[in-house]
This record gives structure tokens, sequence and C-alpha cells, in this order.
């Protein structure tokens, strides 16, 4: 970290700040530079909050130079995490699709969903089954129902199970009835939850924030990874920006972002990503082509009368059109990293 | 709400849209304008999602006509709603001041933000007891005796508390020492949380998500209001923006929309809503002039030395030049108001 | 249009609105649903701002149905315009590169980069000529003098030549030595400048505003395809949002958005849409996989001492590499446009 | 400036970077932490872009320590400019107000908006004569004549004149009809406009670009500055944010930051900030307590029959209504300014 003093801080200021920095353990470097003294920070840093030094008068600014997590960083981990989700593996260099209905609404919709999800090439069945909506008046979700009978039909046609966990007291029952341990955008911070789900040694997909910078969502990582048990698996969805064609801007350089800073996979969503469904495909084909280890799609056998998130669903004949291709890219995004090799 | 379809709809695709309305208890009118189809849906349409007919072929748009709120807005309540926290007042014309650390640090500390709140007017006490960081390396909070020394603190200086709940599970020992119960920005949209603090009965602060919209706060208030046993106070704090010269870019507009839309009071914090403490004054000042019901304001004995926030932190003799200046402004308001009438 | 009323709006206030549509020529239509009184337009309601009935007491709000833009829209010109370069295609559905260097330095660098752009398979040579920056006392370009040695350039090598029109004043310069006018990101809403360049007959290449929203870039084009002389070639450059890992966010869902709406072709910048170097490749090969008709983007021979943007120009090597890749992909996009027919 | 080189760079790397910053004129300090080498610049960078060294392999970020404006900043001019306008001044501590429509639209309506601005206290009229708008179908403006008329009715009523120059050719024109030259959101980086307007030596009206950051807006003060002719007024009228409930999100913190950086007064323009007629009020009353040093506000005789942003033109009786609002506060804010010393 580097601490800059303002054009004319007194000694006294920059004593103050040398004696703080002194107490937290750490060494410095003092540049008197031409117009404004820098003061360097030796030393880990990583406790000490960015901010802290600011409220110092005659401090202008801080610096931060070195990340605030490490665990989840690719500096102190070069190489690639591949996450093995029972025999389905995420990172390896294969392109992996999650599919599935935004909220399961019963036993045959999401069956029809799980065999439409099968047949395009998904490995991975989605559903939400706690669906607390922007309205209290609004659909809610079938709760532990719907966990079991996704389980249910993910068995049936051989499919793992991703669903979102969104509240710490449901932890073992979601934990029980999944194979990846889904938090949604919404509780990208919330960090008691975070610290909860790390310790399941499920992999646990991290979903971006509405709001969330590259750099939020890296810490939010660390969170999950403290204990060291569950690996993460980041999951693009688009931000929140001015622009409203789109529910979100779908921020794909996320993608060669999170690579390079990161040796944890990342997925993209273009379903969310975008909010409309025949935006869906040209964004899952972007997502293969910018480097992603998979996606995650909502598909539905009747969009029109999904609970939820129908105009981003795709419906079996889209859906099935898109993974066509899908795979053409996956095939060609092989040859290019064998020429990148 | 309307439902547009696209220019050349078939009339298929129009009766597969009425159908729905139908289905869906409602009654429509059929508007066939020069170029594109409208629909008119007739009746309650809280429970419909508004994107419900974006699924449909050859539907262009739909509109929203009437709010997804009903406790929350003034339109079935037109009165402001005067929240009573044991004996202060809140809404009823008067500006209310809340003061204290963003974190409880221990009970000196504590103790002397509460003597310095009670010397420049503020009559109740703010001070977060958990503090989950966006580091896992950073501090978490004192926790239940954080909330205790902080109700100690605030009794000797006869003041009210307000504390930030973030978790359910802590809901009875939050609502047991403090008299107004904050929900932060981050679980502006943490629903669950939303109905559980409003069974309490306590009044609840409810803060704006760092990208919430005005639209999505009132239809958070009103999960709040859902049990009609808590009023809401909203509380402006800036949002996040693409400018990076404060912490968060401060929306006092909001302060008359709410105002406009809603009858609960609604409050501005401009510590969060610029993040510098040397533009928390002007930033208050100005809240005062657009119409807020009162502030919350962080302070600090020794700012350069809080554990959380101290950048936008004031010191006694800053926070009480401020509040000479608001006091000045709250009095040329009741003049407003008075030449309003 | 549609004009919604409030709840409780007086028959007065609806008469008032009824009288000034009557009065601009248009017909009506009035549908009184339970709570609020909704007034369809009828006819061509192109010339009237969407927030004329705004101001009108009573009015909730109003809503746009059909577009404001014609010339640009797909609705009235269902087929693809392919935009021919002096023999160079665009929109034919092959992938066209345009690459150079951010601003022409001389002679030497110029030539260097001609060639460069040559041999990774470009067709068309950029540069700017005319560099007002952000600081006064930077760099400011090297004006026509620019102009004649890139033209000069890309003869030899059998290229074509875009550059930016900054300013009317210069518009037959530019049109002398160019074959495509490039209007900046900074100048999108420059509505004299794009009813000038639109009159010239040369391609115009129309960047997306910083903030710039697509449906007001549908209207910037309008304004220059309104002569009906020149054909414009949508530039997605990225928008600036909250996010700064990233000079701007790099918005891919433009492609399908703008390829849907309009007839005319849209290319993408990764260079300007992440400001990166090692971020083009991957948002380069996405861009070709959302379904863009080419790509504009900065190389450089010596980036570490180019004059400007440095820092997001390929060297000869990343760049030849890059378009290893793309051609992969451009390849692999033939064969899913074979599938999709 | 500083550069800091990646974890892990060689002696290669940074001795480029040093003999780049040799070959600049500058002198340097390297500081070898414990992790990442930092390279302090000493001497003046302000010619160096700051992104320049980030093109050399090895480095990771770099960070501006000193502002690049230097005529704008208050550092080296530590007084408040006073702007003289023909005997109305502008960042004496007096606040000035500014009223009129958005667009001339003849001798009437300019007359009587006149007539209604002084009737209220403004010592300035505004009107737009050159109104080229976002479609190519809409009315464009009554051009030189709408300037003869305006100076007309100005001139009857006492008032002095601000105007919009959007194009360089007008510049002579609008000078001789105008005491202010204001420059509008969108040209806020037309740097040749800049460099024009500010050798008229007229007191220059600067827009805040619609998504313009605080520090660009200080170097597109520069540009101005630049010529030591004309002095700058800075014009906060709103950012452009995800919230659509205002047509821009009003940055009122702008205000004390400018006076914080730059010597400049600034006045706020809560018309265009909020874009909603019923909003003006109270946010023109937070800009006068924020500290603003006057105010620019569109008003019309008939706002419902206004050619341009009628919806948020106030009529007379609103007008007056919020001027005498203004006038408690300015007293009150005197009173505060006496406080403060």
């Amino acid at each position: 970290m580097i601490v800059i003093m303002k054009p004319g801080a007194t000694n006294q200021q920059i004593e103050t700040v040398v004696k703080r920095i002194k107490e937290s353990g750490l060494d410095f470097q003092l540049n008197t530079g031409s117009e404004q003294v820098v003061i360097g920070l030796l030393g880990d840093t990583r406790s000490i909050q960015d901010i802290a030094f600011r409220s110092y008068e005659g401090v202008d600014k801080t610096v931060r130079i070195s990340n605030t997590y490490k665990l989840t960083s690719r500096e102190f981990h070069p190489d690639d995490t591949i996450v093995d989700v029972d025999g389905v593996k995420i990172g390896d260099g294969s392109f992996v699709t999650m599919a599935g209905p935004c909220s399961v609404e019963g036993l045959d919709q999401i069956r029809e969903s799980a065999r439409m999800a099968k047949a395009g090439g998904a490995k991975i069945l989605r559903g939400g089954a706690f669906k607390p909506r922007t309205s209290p008046y609004a659909f809610q979700g079938l709760e532990e129902e719907g966990l079991k009978i996704m389980r249910q039909a993910a068995d049936e046609f051989g499919l793992k199970v991703i669903t979102e966990l969104m509240d710490e007291a449901h932890v073992d029952v979601v934990a029980e009835y999944s194979d990846i341990i889904q938090i949604g955008a919404r509780n990208m911070q919330n960090f008691k939850l975070l610290a909860t789900v790390g310790k399941t040694g499920k992999p646990v997909g991290l979903k971006r924030g509405i709001s969330g910078t590259i750099d939020e969502w890296l810490n939010a990582a660390e969170y999950v990874a403290f204990a060291e048990k569950s690996p993460v698996i980041f999951i693009e969805r688009g931000i929140r920006t001015y622009e409203t064609a789109t529910r979100n801007t779908f921020d794909l350089s996320a993608v060669p972002i999170i690579k390079k800073l990161s040796h944890f996979p990342i997925i993209v969503d273009p379903s969310h990503g975008t909010g409309v469904w025949d935006l869906v495909t040209p964004m899952a084909r972007a997502g293969v082509a910018a480097g992603a280890d998979g996606m995650i799609v909502e598909i539905h056998p009747d969009p029109a009368n999904a609970w939820s998130d129908g105009p981003q669903s795709l419906n079996e004949k889209n859906y099935l059109n898109m993974m066509k291709e899908v795979n053409v890219l996956v095939k060609a995004m092989e040859e290019i990293k064998a020429i990148q090799k």
C-alpha cells in the first residue's frame, strides 16, 4: 500500500502516518518527490483496510498495490483448479452446460426440463426451489419439496444438480440434494453465508453481484475459499448499467480477467446476462469464444407459462439449436487452444 | 398493465395473450391502433409479473401502469406516517439526527461517541455490532457484547438506539437492544430478512441498495410493511455510479420522490453518501433543504484510529460545527413549510 | 404513443390532452380501465417528442410504441444492407478487420503499421490524424499531413482507409483521403456533424457514445441516413459503467440487438472496449461469435512508445496470433450460419 | 506519477521503464518493497499520459499523484475567482439565478419568459437558439433570429444573457448576443470548441458531460482556461446512471468537490438534473444548501405547449413560489457563512 500526502503536508502529519504504520507492525519507505510526499508500506498489508489512512490530516489518497485475496489468487496458485462435480469436470478445458428452469414448478415440469437438458448435452440440471421475489404478492417457491423432485429428475436422466442457497438455515438441506451450491447475485457480499457455504466442501457457484466489481467478486470468493474446503466456480451474469435494452449488461471481459487473476474456473449465464430469449444464443456463443469453462442457461418446456423468468427461457427447439451452435464453437476453441500452445 | 404487440403480430398470437389474461381472472380491452395492437389489462394486476407476457410470441413489450406496492404507497394512505421511536418522532416535520460510530469498538469508545452525539443534538445513537467485511482478513464486530454496551451508553445519555440486523438468527437479540432496526444496503432485497424484521413491530430503517432503483426500494418496503406491524424509515445512502470522486453518488432527488410516492418518512446518510468527511457537512445541509425528515451520520472520538469508516467519520469539532449549520437550515425549512401552506 | 393518466385525473385534464392530440393532427382511442385512464395516439407520432405530454397536469407517464427512426429500422428495410467500401464488402456474411495505430505519428510508423495490418489479413487501415486529447498539455495530431501519409501507406499495401472526422470544417479533406469516415464516441450526438457526414456519400463508421443507449445510437444513425446517401456501419466500443477493471464495459449484446433492429452492419472495437492489450484477443473472438460483421483494432509496431493508446495496442506478434484465432472462429461461424438456414 | 511493477518483474523490465522516464527528462526514485517494485517519477508529469507506461511489459499499474490541470486548480490559485458578468457577480458569496425557456420560440414567448424571470429575481436570461435534437424529425431552433430576440427581451427587462454555443462556426454570432457562453453537456469534451470559446474573453458556462467524471470536467475547464482569457462557471446538471425515476441523477456532491479543487464558481441546474418539474424546487433548495454560487432553471409561460423540455419547466406560479423558498435558504446560507468564519 502507498500513502500519498497532500502538497504542503506538514512533517507532523507525515510522522503521524508513519507512527500508525509502525504500530501495525509494518516497515515503510519515505519518498520525498517534487511536490507530494509518498510513503510506501512494506510487509503484509492484507489486514489493513485500504481506506484506513485516508482519515489522517494531510493525506491525499491511498493506493493498494497487492491484492487482498490470496487463496483465490493465481499469484499463489499458478495452475488452474479443476472442479470435479462427482465426475463432471469444470475447468479442465472442456465446456460444461448447466440447464434447467428458473423455478422448480412441479414434478412433470422438472422431469420434462431434465429430459430437454440431457437431450441438448447439458451435464448439470439447474432449478430454484427457494424463490423470494421482488414483490411480496408473487410466487415464493416449492422449497424442500422442490429440491427433492429436482434431485429425482436429475438422477433419472443422469444429471448433476446446481441450486441456490439463500439462507444459512437451509444449508444442510440444500447440500443434501445438490452437487453444486449456487450463491445468487444478491448474496455476493453476504459474508456470513459465504463463510458457511465454504465449509460444506461442495463446489460453490458464485454469481457476480448486480453491481459487483471484479475486485469485490474475487474478495467474495476468498470468503468461500477461506475454509479451504469448497472450490469456487465464478458465474458472470451481467451487471446493472444505464442501458435498458437488456435486463443486465453482460460483461464478458470478466472471463479473461478472472482467468488472469484467479485459478478457479468461470462460467457464463447468458439468460440473466441479457434477459431476452433471442439474445441468449449469440451471447452463449460469445461466452464460449471468450474462453469460459461452461455456461448456465434457463430452459423451460413452456416458457410462456413459466412461473418466473419466462422471457429469458429457451423452449426445446431453441435450446437444441443453440447447443448445436455452441458445439461448433467448442470445437473451434479446442483448435485455438492447440494453436496457443 | 398494457401488452404491446409487435407490428405484424398475428390474430393467433393476440388470442394467446388474451387467453392468458382471462385465465388470470382479469378483463381486457383491445386497441387496434395504426401499426401495433395494444391490449390493456383491467383489474388488479399486482400478482402478475410485469415481464410475464414478454415470453409470448408476437409481444413487443409490456408496460405496468399501477404500482406493485400498496401498503407503502401514498395513493392508499394519503397522510404522512409519523414514526414514534419511544417518544422521538420521525416524519412530523422536525429533523431528527442519528449519530455514532460505524463500529462499536468498546465501552469507552461508544460512551464517548454517545456523549458527543448528545452534545450536538442527536436524539438517536447509531453503531454496528455485527460487521462482516469485504475481506475475510478484517475485523468482524463485537456482536452481542457490542449491542449491550451501545444500549448502556445510549441510556446513560438519554438516547435511542439504531443498529443493523444482518441475519435472521439475530433478530431477537437485535430487537431487544435497539429502538430502530436497520436493514443495510446489501440486504435491501433479502426478502426473507425483510419479512422477518417486519414482524417485530420495531420501526425499520431501510437503506437503499447500492444499485437499488427507487421502485425496487418501494417494493422492498412493501415486504417490511406486509405484516402491518413495523413502520418503515427510508434511508438514502448513495448509489453506485461511474464517478469515483465519492464513495457513492448521493441521490438527494430520492427525498422528494419518496415523499411523493410513499407516506413513510425518509432520512439521509451523508457519510456513506459521500465517503469523505469534508463532504459530509455540505451534503447534510443539502439533505435538510431537500426535505428529509432526518439524517444518520458517522462520528468518532478519534476517526484516524477508527476500526472502520474512519475517512467518512466526523470528529467532535467538525460534528458540532455541522450541527450548528444544520440547525440554521432546519429553522429555514420551518419558515419554508409555513410559506407552502 | 400512449398517455397514461394519474389515478383520479379529472375529465378536464383528460380533455386537455385529447385537445392537444387533435391539434397535432392525430386520432386517439380512450381506454377507461380500472384505475387509470389510458389514451392511445393513432397515426405517425414520429415528430412528437415522447415526453411532450408529461408536462400536462393529470398525466402519469407516456410510453412510445413505435420507433422514432425509420430509414435505419429493419422494419421498413428487412434485408441486410451490404456496405461496399470500394470493393471490400461489410455485412455480406464475411468478417472484415480494420487495423492500425491510434494516432498517425509519421510515415515510417504508419507504413510499418500498414505492413503489419496487411500481414494479419486486415483489409482496412485505421489511424487518427486529428487527436484533441483530454488534457491541453498533450499531443494533438498531425492533421492533414497525417491523412496524406496514411493514404499513401494504405495504397502501398492495398488497404482501404478509415479515419475519424471530428469537425465539420474538415469534412472535405477527410472525405478526400478516406474510404470510411468514422464518427467518434464523443460525437455520437453531435447532430450537425452527423447530418454533414451523411451527405458525403462515404460509408460512416458510427461509434456508440460512451454513455449512449442503443436507442439513442439508432436515432443517431437516422441522422446520418437522413440524406439517403451514406450507409452506416455501427461500431460497438464499450460503455461507461462503475467497473474499473476495464477502460469501458464491452457490451457485446449490442451486436444481436442492432442486427435485430437495423439492416446496417455492426462491427466491434475490442481495443477501446477493454483498454488492455491482453484482453483484446479474447474479446475479438467473442465479437466474432456474437455475430459481428467485422472489427476495428489498434496495433502498433512499438506500443510502449506509441503517442497514444499504447496500453490497448497489440504488437505484431500478438496481432498475428490474434488473427489466427479469429480466423478459426470466422470459419466456425460460417458453419453455424449454414446450420441456421 | 507512480509506476507499480508486477510481482516478479525482471530487472530488464524495470530498466526499460526507467529509460523511458529519463528520456522524458524526468528524474525517478526506485522503491523495492516486499513484493512489488514501485517507481516514483519526479518532476512535472503533466504532459505524460497517465496510461503511457501501462503498455510496458512487467508493469502492473500506474497512479497519478498530481493533477493534470493547473490554471483551473485551487492549488495554484487559492482565492475564489469572482466572475463579473457585466456587473452581475458570480462566486462572490451571493446566489445568482439564471432562468428562461429551453428554446427561444418567438418574440412573445421570450419576452414573457424574461418578464417572469425578472419578477422572480433572476438576473440572467437563459434560452437556446440552436437546438439540434435526438431525432432528425424534430424542431431544430430559430438560430440567429432567436439570439436577436432573446437579447432584445433581456435588455428590455435589464437581464444578462446566457446561451449555448454548439458549433465553432457560430462563435462570433453567439458571442455578439450573449454575456455568458454555455458549453452543453454533449460538448464537454469537444476540445476544439473549448479552446475556441476560451479565446472569446466571455465567461464560459461549462456543463458537466452526461457521463463526465469530475476529473474530466476539471480537465475540460483547463482547455477553456488555457488562453487565460475566459473564466469558467461550472454547471452541474446531473449524470447518467441506472436510475430511471429521474432524467439524470443530480450529483450535488460535485458542488463542494469543485469548490475544494478549483477556484472557479459552480452553479446547479435542477431542471436537467431531475427532468421533472415538481422535483425542481426541492433540488434548487438543496443546491443552495450544498453551497452553489447560483442556479440555472427552465421556466416557460406555458410548459404544456413548450417546443421542448416542457416536463421539466416551471410555470410562473411554481417559479415564483420556488424563488420565495430559495430566498429563505440564501439568507440562511449567509448566516452559515458568518458562522464558518
